[in-house]
C-alpha cells in the first residue's frame, strides 16, 4: 500500500513541470525531508552567488559608492519585483523593515485616516505577532479604540457570514492573514474586501504564508493595504526584509507614523522639517538591510520564471496528496487534519494534529531527518514549497512520521520546547 | 612644505599602535583614499568569512534549525558585545531594526512614561532623520506635545548653558546625537544627563557617529536610553541592524509601542494576548536580519581587541593632524573649518567648508580617487576610521583636495546631487 503511494509520488515528480527548479537550490543532504520552507525557505544558488558579489564587489570594493549604484533604489526595485507576484502595479510595493514594523506603520496610518471609526477587527487564527501589533496599536490610539477578534470554526476556518456581521460603521480596519499560519486556511480576499468596503472599512492583509505560494491579485481585488515576509516561499533568507503594499490612490492620503529619512521628499537636502515623499516612498524608514535585500532580489526570479499558476497547481496537488497520505497512513495512528478539507481553501501547508505532536516533532528532527514545524498545542505543520519539494519527499515524510509513531520513538523526547520559528 | 607633512604622516603611521588592524580589512584599491568610513565602514575579512559561513552552513545546510542554534539569541548576544564598547552591562543592549525604528520605539516609550510632560527637546545639529522621527512622535502624541530645537552656535557646537535653559519641568525627553553628523561636535553626555535629570527629563542619545570611535560609558554616566547604527565605525555592512540601550532599572517601566512577537514573554506558546518579556527583550519586534547581524558580530571583535582608549587616541591625533593640514594647505584656497577647534570636543570626523564643496566632492570621487562625503550646503565631511585609516592617507587626501582646487578641476562638475548616504 505504501509502496503504491511512493510509486504514485515518483510519477507525479516525473510529470512535474516545475521539476527543474529543484536544481536551483542548495541541497546538501538529499536524504533530509525539509517540510519547513514556510518557516525558512531554502537557499538558492542565485542568492548565494549574489551575496558573494554584494559582499566582495559592492561593499568591499564599491564601498559607499554602491549606495548610488543600485542600493538606494533597492527597496522600490525589489518591491516592484514582488509586485509582479501579487498583482501590484509599479510603485505600489516597497521592501523594508520587518513584517511587524510594516504592519504597525500601515495600521497606524490607516487608523489615523479613518477618523471617527474606532474598532479594529481580526480573527483568532491570525499569527500572534500580528495580533500583538494590533493590540499595541489599539493601546497607542487609546480610548475608545478596541480590537475585536472574530472566532474561527475550530481554529481551522472562517465562517464569512460571521465575519461580515462583525464589520460595521464603527470598523476602522480589518487586519487578517491571507493564509492562516497554523491551519493554512485561505481567505477569499475579494469577498472580504467587498464586505469591508461596503461598511467603509479598510483591510490590511498579511501575505506571509501566501506570497510565492498562492496567486494574489491585489490591484484586481481592490485591496487597500498589505504586508508580507520574504523568507518563506520567496527564499530571501533568515530575517530578510518584509514588504508593504499601499494601493496607488491611498498613498498620498496615508502618512507613516515613523517619519524616516528614506521616506522624506528630499533626503539629501538635509532639511530640518519632514515632508513625506510622494507615493509609496513615504513608507520607508531608515537604512534597509542590503545583504538580505539583494539575496532576496536574486531569488525572486525563480517564482517569476515558474509562474504563479504553475506554482499553485503543484501546491494544490501536493496538499491534496498529503491529505490522502494522512487519511491512509496516519489517521489510524491517531492523527487528524487541522486544515480545511478542500484544497482551494488551503495555502501551501497543512497541519496534522496529534496529542504527542511535540515529542513526535523532536523525534522527526532528532533521528528521522524530517523537518516539520511544531505549532502549539498539537500541530505538526508541513509546508510544501512548490519550487523544490518533491512528491516523493512528501511520501517519505509521511512514511517516517508513521515509523516514529508506530515504533513509539517519540516517547524518549521530552516536552521542553525548542526555539524554531 | 607638503613633503614635510607627508614625512610626519609616515612617522605617525610607523608608531601607530593600531597599525596592524589595517590588514584585517579588504582593501582592493590601495590608492583609494577612503574618508567615508563614517557613512559606510569597510568590509573586514572576518565579516566576509562569517557571511560565507552563515550563508553556506547555517542557512544552506542548517536551514530553520539554525534559529535554535544561535540565531534566536543573536539580538541579545550581539547587543552585549556592543555593550562592552559603550559601557553597558549584560542585558542592556539589543541589536534590532534600524536606528529610525529604534529611536521611534524608545521615544514613544519614554513619552508614554513621562505623563504630564509634553515638550521634546533636540538641537538643530541633529541628523535630520532623528528630527523627522521626533516630529513624527510629536504628531502621534498629538496636542499639546511640541518639539523645541535649541539653536547651535553656527551649526558647529552647542552652548550648554543655552541647552540647560531650555530644559524645565515640562520637558519629557531630550534627544541628541552624541557626535553631530556634520560638524562632528561631541557632547559632554554626563553634563547633559545631569541637567536633564535635575529637571526630571529623560535623555535619548544617538550614538551613530560615536560608537566605535569615541569612548562611551553609558552606565557610568547614568544614561537613560540610547540608539546607534552599526555600519559606520563598527563595520557591520550596508544597512546592518541598529542597536538600542535601555538602562536596567528603566526596562520594566517602559513598553515599546511596537508589540513584536520576539518581544513577547512566551513567543512559542502562540498566545493571543501580548505580555511583554521582562528586561530588554521587550524592545524586540519581528525577525532581525540575520546575515547582517552575523557580519556585524564578527566585525565587533576588532574594536574590542583594539580597545576604545587606543582608538580614541589615534582618532584625536588624526583630526588634529587634519586640522593642521587644513590650516596650512587648504585655508589659503578658501576652505574653513566647520568643526569644533578643540580635538576633545570632536568625534572622529571633521567638516571642511567651501562654497564649491559639491563639485569639489564630485571631482575628488570622479577623478582623484578620494571619497569624502558631501553634506549640504557647503561641507566636505572627512571621516577617519582609526582601525584602518592611515595618517599618510589623510595627507594624500588633503594633497589631492589641494590639487582639485588649485587646478580648478571641479569646474567641470555640475551641481546635480548624487545619492550618497
Amino acid at each position: 500500500m505504501n509502496f503504491d503511494y511512493r510509486f504514485e509520488a515518483q510519477n507525479l515528480d516525473q510529470s512535474d513541470p516545475l521539476a527543474r527548479f529543484r536544481s536551483e537550490f542548495v541541497i546538501t543532504e538529499p536524504d533530509l525531508i525539509y517540510l519547513d520552507g514556510n518557516s525558512l525557505g531554502r537557499l538558492s544558488l542565485r542568492s548565494a552567488r549574489r551575496i558573494q558579489e554584494v559582499v566582495d564587489k559592492e561593499w568591499g570594493e564599491g564601498l559607499v559608492r554602491s549606495w548610488s549604484a543600485g542600493w538606494w533604489e533597492a527597496p522600490a526595485r525589489v518591491g516592484n519585483k514582488i509586485g509582479k507576484l501579487i498583482g501590484a502595479s509599479e510603485g505600489e510595493v516597497l521592501v523594508t523593515d520587518s513584517t511587524s514594523v510594516d504592519l504597525f506603520k500601515l495600521l497606524m496610518a490607516a487608523l489615523s485616516y479613518q477618523q471617527g471609526r474606532t474598532v479594529l477587527i481580526s480573527d483568532d487564527m491570525n499569527f500572534p505577532s500580528d495580533l500583538y501589533i494590533l493590540q499595541g496599536c489599539t493601546k497607542l490610539m487609546g480610548d475608545p479604540y478596541t480590537l475585536h477578534l472574530v472566532p474561527s470554526t475550530d481554529g481551522i476556518s472562517m465562517d464569512l457570514d460571521r465575519l461580515e456581521n462583525a464589520i460595521d460603521s464603527r470598523t476602522a480596519v480589518v487586519s487578517l492573514s491571507h493564509v492562516a499560519f497554523k491551519s493554512g486556511y485561505l481567505y477569499d480576499i475579494q469577498r472580504v474586501i467587498e464586505m469591508a468596503h461596503k461598511a467603509g472599512a479598510l483591510v490590511v492583509w498579511d501575505l506571509c504564508h501566501s506570497v510565492g505560494a498562492v496567486p494574489v491579485d491585489l490591484d484586481g481585488w481592490g485591496v487597500d493595504l498589505a504586508v508580507g515576509c520574504t523568507y518563506k516561499y520567496l527564499n530571501g533568507g533568515p530575517g530578510s526584509p518584509a514588504f508593504l503594499y499601499v494601493r496607488k490612490d491611498l498613498q498620498d492620503r496615508l502618512v507613516s507614523p515613523i517619519w524616516g529619512w528614506f521616506g522624506q521628499k528630499t533626503p539629501f537636502d538635509f532639511e530640518v522639517d519632514y515632508t513625506p515623499a510622494n507615493g509609496i516612498q513615504r513608507f520607508l524608514g531608515g537604512s534597509p538591510p542590503i545583504l538580505s535585500m539583494m539575496a532576496l532580489e536574486a531569488a525572486l526570479d525563480l517564482p517569476l520564471e515558474a509562474g504563479m499558476t504553475a506554482i499553485r497547481n503543484k501546491s494544490e496537488a501536493m496538499t491534496a496528496f498529503a491529505v490522502r497520505l494522512l487519511d491512509q497512513i496516519l489517521t489510524p495512528l491517531g492523527f487528524s487534519l487541522g486544515s480545511p478539507a478542500s484544497p482551494e481553501r488551503r495555502g501551501s501547508h497543512i497541519s496534522i494534529c496529534h496529542p504527542d505532536a511535540y515529542p513526535i516533532n523532536r523525534a522527526l528532527i532528532g533521528e528521522m531527518k524530517v523537518i516539520p514545524d511544531f505549532r502549539a498545542p498539537d500541530n505538526l505543520r508541513l509546508g510544501f514549497a512548490p519550487l523544490y519539494t518533491t512528491f516523493e519527499e512528501i511520501w517519505q515524510g509521511f512514511d517516517r512520521i508513521r515509523k516514529v509513531v508506530e515504533e513509539q520513538r517519540y516517547l524518549s523526547y521530552g516536552s521542553e520546547r525548542a526555539v524554531v520559528t
